[in-house]
């Protein structure tokens, strides 16, 4: 490293792995070192925690829920990693669903596919541009029905996740998403809930639990009834 | 991996190094762990050109120059790291401009810095929440000056490129840009020349290179004129 001896700018630089924007970041590289020791090395858990810190940094607004997000965000990006590479197994289909924000018809179709599939996949979500948070009239709307979005946050689209879908689903991001071979795709076309009172997003929710039903049919798992 | 006998949709996967979406990934991928031995991993170079792909991808329209766009960000962003922790000597200090879309206002800051630095600093910009594509009425403002803009496109900001820098210059991103001990931070208070006719993004386009001739000064550079 240079220093500028008009600037004086490159003190302080150069001094690799002791620099970190938030000491919990630090912490959190270790331990998803440790969770991950003989799959992935130090330097691909640091550029994944600084990388999903980043990701959900610029665009979340509720920064009190940033260090529990980027846990989980680095966590289960790691994991997709993990399962891509055949390093961890996979026991259930992994359904990925793609929508813009992040906010709506992902996250419905996220918590629905839980709910009604009884273990029998695993299930992400992301958006190609997502919002700064959950669209309220979703909450609501999902809410009513017994389930819980109150750990689920937009998040932007990772190859990780794409690589670790068998099937992916997309809904109105247009081709915002990597194709990998070997992955389905399917487009569901459903009305944007964004500024939608709630009586039309119950609408949209219904509709995709229709989906949702239909999909796990055809991947010869019967959907469960919703808890009452 | 586990074949789940029900669906037959783990068929394909499992295949480690195997999958790229696009065949030119590979090759990108292969060159760059070249590019950079010694100094990353095989591994951290596939995740750079695939987070870089996705990360265009998700918002870029122009899907023509995805493949050049890809090459440069993810060389660049390698750069900026390979940068942080000391293994590729900075000689002169690094700015990073951010703004929301990277469309507009870090675009012209960053052509400008370039055009009147004589060489004497090194430029990136980066937006929390990327456009489609630049700002046609800022391409026009800056072609104007006989600068070029050809090459420039808009990117979301990366842990790396922050890292990299000496000055971070942010310009109505909010927050959205992580602090970094030993890194320099300013705010710009500039129009969002979204949507305004060229007029006024002449008039935004000039006070950028106002403020840009007042940064170089104070590193202790001597601003250029702009080529005639």
């Amino acid at each position: 490293m240079t220093d500028s001896s008009t600037t004086g700018l490159r003190a302080g630089k150069g001094m690799p792995g002791l620099s970190y924007p938030e000491e919990y970041l630090r912490r959190l590289a270790s331990e998803l070192t440790g969770k991950f020791s003989g799959i992935f090395g130090a330097e691909t858990v640091e550029r994944y925690v600084l990388g999903s810190y980043t990701g959900l940094l610029r665009t979340s607004t509720v920064k009190a829920h940033l260090a529990a997000n980027t846990t989980r965000f680095a966590t289960d990006r790691l994991t997709a990693l993990a399962q891509a590479k055949g390093a961890i197994e996979t026991p259930v289909p992994e359904v990925l669903f793609v929508c813009e924000q992040n906010a709506g018809r992902s996250q419905m179709a996220a918590v629905l596919t839980n709910a009604l599939a009884g273990g029998n996949v695993h299930v992400r979500s992301a958006g190609s541009a997502p919002a700064h948070e959950l669209n309220p009239a979703v909450v609501a709307a999902i809410t009513e029905l017994g389930l819980d979005l109150s750990e689920a946050f937009p998040k932007p689209l990772t190859d990780d996740v794409v690589q670790a879908a068998d099937i992916v689903i997309t809904m109105g991001c247009g081709d915002a998403c990597p194709v990998y071979p070997g992955t389905r795709y399917r487009d569901w076309d459903l009305t944007d809930p964004a500024d939608l009172p709630i009586e039309e997003v119950r609408i949209i929710r219904d509709q995709i639990r229709k989906n949702v039903e239909e999909l796990l049919t055809g991947l010869g798992i019967t959907p469960t009834g919703l808890p009452t």
